[in-house]
């Protein structure tokens, strides 16, 4: 039977490798015959006002899927809106169908993390209450990587190889100077609530790196008199003392220690705060008491936009997760989204899965408890070994006038 | 004759490329017969305490030059320190002869910016005064690219290189939202007298990326009334708005933005104001006063360490320069620096010069007036041009477990 149409989108905060999934999605669509593949101009809020894009209009051929793979940020655009409970607001579900059977959509995928999960979970609901023919089929991607079931996330191994081989280049800037007094840098790594982004900081450690001092995760609560105690031990043996900080440590009292810095509390469309500063925080309070020279690095967008730096490993399993969602939902699958299975860490095995979205939408992995250590400064080996093949490999940019070349919207 | 001993260091901030000057140094020696090449660790500060490297026992064969060339920051240690005047001062200028004869140095090559030459200017003279037979030959260093009479400065194309690059990323980043409301990026560069870092986000421009909307060079007065009517009007008119700031953009009192925020003033042992800070004064004003979202981004060490992201002809430059000084002083010149020449700018040819120090140490250059345009808020296509052939080519990192490996004086 002729398919008849696709679309997706993205959300949430763009990866490095974002795009990749939605080539996949592309290239597995073309493969199996779809007819058009839409994409939403800015997620489910922007299907919601009938902003769709005919992919094909953009991705011309087998360059571009590869130039897709080498673009940062979601090319379709993202957005973060979280869908309303289906109680007393069937008219926004039956106005999504309408729009799918508009323009006859078979399959709708959404790229995204934790709460992009909800969207395919509340569509997937109301399609089996409502005995709706359309299948949902979730990509999985967050730099957070704070996503159950799959072993890791699509994005994270790119962000992780950021700041790993970042912290490598500023941690010998640091070790540059330092012959009267040392220099403490605090370098500030995004994750609201789980540390596998500031984790990666350990993956800087090598035989020419010996990484971070210390690594603070916001699974464990900040104390600020140990803290600065350790760092004065530090600086006493120490011409360079450098030391990575999620955004989102907090205080034994719940305070975020950003907020000491009478920094504003703002928060997101999903309710999450919008944190930024503690390494200021924490550099400062150290050049006061101790009158040492420090210096605050905040990773910021950096880290999910360096596709110039991006894991091939990543780009790989987020090109195919995207692919496997839509042979998945031709075969007939809908409310799960796609997994990764590691079947050995090292030599490094890959397989892929299909999970119940009920069971990952809006639950938040931590890092494992046992993989912190040495009192909360630090990350094990085994944390090393999880996440090493992640980083592993790169994808060449195609280099044009000195910068990546990118593909957007624009480029029609 | 056979040659007796040299001795290189490396002052001031590190750059992506000083330690391919340092292999050009390290490589001429080799080839011209130099008995031994020592290596100041910490710069003249350690050369003061006899703290010195034998460069061979590290760099070994030509796989390390190599990995020279791939190492960001002073591969010897670096220091900011700068000579006291000779009048009063012999008894420093002594010691220092005194260790040059005790180490049978013939040549002193030290490798840095406008106070970097300074000490070159200094010995020299005084070599002169004494009737000293040593020689010391200057080899141009510095992200600031403000030092006259070369055309540019090994250090700057590379650092240029990486703020349009993440220039490019982080602007595709912002553009994934700004579906109900803009959010206004603004992204601090570094450069403290001089715009030529902040003007290479101008680079970023191409037929994939429109650039920021408005760059604020140092060297115009920074007016905060007119820059917040032209941010609103952005904002009126685009779902992404993106400014990048130089760190030492002041007001028409004598203020730096970055005090504007109540943050502190710290003198580094220059006597140069230490700054940080103006992105997220303007980002929060900006907040405040319009309810828009906002981010301030400060790209900091990582835009002077990112090695892995160097331009080939900043690094091919910087190794000559080193190269050709070697060969200068065995020509028998002394307190001068090598400059580069720029026969054409495209295709490019460069050709290499020396220039007497005097001319060079303490002046600073800026952007020229008449490529500043648009009231102060961009740089013209005349910048454009200069500055596109120094970021051109790539030198492939050498990538270990995922990240670029390093040599290290720790790798001995």
């Amino acid at each position: 039977m002729a398919k008849k149409n696709i679309v997706v989108g993205q959300s949430g905060g763009p990866t490095a490798v974002i795009n990749s999934s939605l080539a996949g999605v592309f290239s597995a669509a073309k493969e199996m015959g779809v007819n058009k593949i839409y994409g939403m101009h800015h997620g489910i809020q922007g299907f919601l006002n009938e902003d769709l894009i005919d992919m094909s209009e953009y991705i011309k051929d087998d360059k571009d899927v590869e130039l897709l793979k080498r673009t940062p940020s979601a090319f379709l655009g993202s957005c973060r809106y979280k869908l309303p409970k289906i109680e007393g607001n069937e008219a926004t579900y039956d106005k999504m169908f309408d729009i799918m059977d508009k323009y006859d959509i078979e399959c709708l995928f959404y790229i995204g993390g934790n709460d992009s999960m909800d969207t395919i979970k509340m569509l997937s609901d109301y399609a089996a209450l409502k005995g709706k023919p359309q299948k949902f089929v979730g990509v999985p991607k967050t730099i957070d990587n704070d996503l159950p079931i799959t072993d890791h996330c699509p994005g994270y191994g790119s962000a992780a190889k950021y700041i790993a081989s970042s912290m490598k280049e500023i941690i010998r800037d640091n070790e540059s100077f330092g012959v009267e007094k040392p220099t403490v840098l605090i370098v500030e790594i995004m994750g609201r609530h789980a540390g596998w982004l500031t984790a990666a900081a350990a993956l800087s450690r090598g035989e020419d790196c010996d990484g971070p001092d210390m690594i603070y995760l916001p699974e464990v609560t900040f104390d600020v008199d140990d803290f600065m105690a350790r760092v004065k031990k530090l600086a006493a043996e120490k011409s360079s003392v450098v030391i990575a900080v999620s955004e989102g440590i907090k205080l034994a009292d719940g305070r975020f220690v950003c907020e000491l810095g009478g920094g504003s509390d703002f928060v997101d469309a999903f309710g999450h705060k919008q944190l930024s500063g503690c390494a200021v925080v924490l550099a400062n309070k150290i050049a006061a008491e101790t009158g040492l020279k420090t210096r605050a690095i905040e990773y910021s967008t950096l880290q999910r936009a360096a596709t110039h730096l991006a894991s091939l490993n990543d780009i790989n399993e987020a090109f195919n997760v995207g692919y496997l969602a839509v042979q998945a939902a031709y075969d007939g699958k809908t409310g799960m989204m796609i997994t990764i299975d590691v079947k050995n860490r090292k030599p490094y095995e890959v397989g892929y899965g299909i999970y119940d979205i009920h069971q990952i939408a809006n639950v938040e992995r931590p890092v494992p408890a046992e993989w912190i250590i040495n009192d909360g400064t630090d990350v094990s080996d085994a944390y090393v070994e999880y996440a090493r093949p992640l980083i592993l490999g790169e994808l060449t940019p195609m280099m044009v006038n000195g910068t990546p070349r990118h593909i957007t919207l624009k480029n029609k």
